[in-house]
């Protein structure tokens, strides 16, 4: 508790502040946003910055087959099993300047805080940036975790193109082989625990006035497609009684889904973020239309419950239009570890910080990295909650109280014997 | 009515189809389609094969500035104002091989039958095709009809450029160009009547056993945009509660045009054709939707009503979405010549064909015409109301029935006193 203290005044706010503020000067955009994509130049010259301050701190700084970037900070007992932390560097096309990044200078800023206030932790320290999470270059995101928890093997990205058509096996050699000069490690390990730090990317910590959210897991997602078919015709000459309008349809089914979705409760998220018409033109009645459903709750039986049911709502709505829904993603909700969401609610409360319980709306690296280590997340407040966006931001003493927990909560697990 | 009986025997039901199907060869598409765009090679074409067969039947054929084609066959009286008939030659891009290539081909006919039953009409007699009457590769439509008339002039529409970038001036130079060997005459005139033939591209004259519509007017058409703008969001992160959905306040904006553009009647055309979902991305709260508002009715008071009232419902549905409805078309409906149509219901009876009185849901170029010579229109079946589709079809025998109708109702114009 005191090594806490002392790790927690160590971290440096300013220097932290500054760090992501000289990052995000690497592919800035208009409004303070970013644009640093996976695998482009941008990435690699904000890697280099940050492999300059972890070979500083002292910390060895290594690659792997997926371009995930490593510092490591030995501990007392070397051949032990690290703590891990990180997240990723890559953004939004039109991002913001703390979605990811924060994660790795968190980790970074927990190694050069070690170092200041001269504490060893027990365990080595690992900070990691994982390849390619946003999935907005290459997609699907999270490719650097995956490939690194075997969730999937790499080779499975390799033909993957970005909107130019460059492969994602070309452009990840093009990266390694600037990277040439860094020490390879294997992908793959069994880390002692990993605490990943992330902006919330939602309005919850702000509005409620909470300094942290202690993640407890990540919410299940089940995503759909529904495609009504009903008959194009000319607006002007076809009766409304005699028409078969997909988007009319579309209408009815969406209105059904918001009666079956209602939760009072306010955590169940339902969404049509896509809607498309065909032939979408003014004076033709709707052929067809398809729209998205992005379903997600923290409770397994509820997000089965309420995604069972879809399927018979829409086509009930849609009459006599025809529709068909493809369920196209089924992530059950995933609960983080119970041991390391101790150690961050413990170093919450020795910081005389202000915490709650709460699920991630978002995915993160964290789920993948999960499946091979007792993992948790810690939340910083996002205000307004608007992330994926220039205007995203949380203040530099936000962002430190982060880096605080964050750092006694590694302490505490580096601590643990095996 | 004698006459009319003989014209309508000399009518000649294979020599017509056999025609329409020669053109149905020239841009054919799979499935009986046709694609036959303005001033294309495909419609020069067309132009060839049908200029060819009205010099055969002693047409003397001209085009003017505006690459409108003309048949003139002469009457008793030379100099007296000409009764006109005809429509267009060009198709939707997955347009059928009906719409209004059928209504040049029966006045073609209507010119063939005087010849072979040896009629010499009093007035001269003229078969017009009128450019670019779709608008899909130049938009807006009827500009042959538009320039003869004297709606707008020609030059309004030079720069106008189709999907390749080609100006539609330069496409009609290219175009008169290639018809440098036909006589030329200037824009505008003053018919003594004009009657247009036309597939109806509705289900009615099928539904309930009728040969021939008799077209009262064309119904009149508001065209509106809808623009609702409210906040993207992270769909994972952000609560219900929060969200300012662009879609969802579509969604409720159409449930209030619904209940406003009721009308038991089944007269009232409201069509939702567009709608633009932004970013469109699955896992993103919409920030922005336009949807398109089509709305005709054929009495004026009505149409004025629903469409004034369309602002104020959309606005209150969608807040707190910020809702703009800007008005981007308003024709009022137009009433056709009680004489012009008295001929054809005449022509009809004594032909013994079961007609009925009807409004015109589409557009056609006798709208334009209508400015400058008493106008009026005819309607034969389409078979389940399928236009604008290669779908598209007409009996043979029903197309020639038309074409009597229409054959008997000029002659008998043809014979009146200016």
């Amino acid at each position: 508790m005191e090594q806490a203290r002392t790790l927690a005044a160590a971290v440096d706010e300013t220097r932290q502040w500054d760090r992501l503020m000289a990052l995000a000067k690497i592919g800035a955009i208009p409004g303070d946003g970013v644009n640093r994509q996976a695998l482009t130049a941008p990435d690699r010259e904000a890697r280099r910055l940050v492999i300059g301050w972890a070979r500083e701190a002292g910390a060895e700084v290594s690659v792997d087959d997926a371009a995930n970037l490593w510092l490591r900070l030995e501990g007392a007992e070397p051949g032990a099993a690290p703590v891990l932390t990180g997240s990723h560097m890559d953004s939004q096309p039109q991002g913001g300047r703390f979605d990811g990044i924060y994660g790795v200078v968190a980790g970074l800023e927990v190694i050069c805080a070690l170092r200041d206030s001269g504490i060893v932790p027990g365990r080595p320290l690992e900070v990691v940036a994982w390849t390619n999470e946003e999935g907005s270059r290459f997609a699907p995101g999270c490719m650097g975790s995956m490939a690194w928890a075997g969730t999937r093997p790499l080779g499975d990205f390799a033909d993957i193109a970005d909107a130019e058509g460059v492969r994602f096996a070309d452009a990840l050699a093009t990266h390694l082989a600037a990277e040439v000069d860094l020490p390879h490690r294997p992908l793959g390990g069994r880390p002692h625990a990993y605490i990943e730090a992330h902006i919330e990317q939602g309005p919850r910590l702000e509005a409620e006035g909470f300094d942290i959210g202690v993640v407890t897991g990540i919410q299940g997602s089940r995503w759909f497609t529904a495609t009504l078919t009903g008959a194009s015709a000319h607006a002007g000459t076809t009766p409304v009684s005699r028409r078969r309008d997909a988007l009319q349809a579309a209408v009815r089914a969406i209105n059904a889904l918001n009666l079956l979705m209602d939760d009072p409760a306010d955590r169940l998220r339902f969404t049509i973020g896509s809607l498309v018409v065909e032939p979408g033109s003014s004076n033709s009645v709707a052929g067809r239309v398809r729209f998205t459903i992005d379903l997600r709750h923290p409770d397994g039986a509820i997000l089965a419950a309420r995604g069972d049911a879809i399927a018979a709502a829409v086509a009930e709505a849609a009459a006599p239009v025809a529709a068909i829904v493809e369920e196209r993603f089924n992530a059950p909700p995933l609960a983080f570890d119970d041991g390391v969401l101790h150690s961050i609610r413990s170093a919450a409360n020795v910081l005389d910080l202000r915490w709650t319980d709460m699920p991630s709306g978002a995915f993160h690296d964290a789920q993948l990295v999960a499946a091979v280590a007792p993992s948790a997340m810690i939340f910083v407040p996002s205000h307004n909650g608007i992330s994926h966006n220039p205007a995203e931001f949380t203040t530099a003493s936000q962002l430190a109280a982060g880096t605080r927990v964050l750092g006694s909560a590694l302490l505490a697990r580096a601590r643990l014997p095996n």
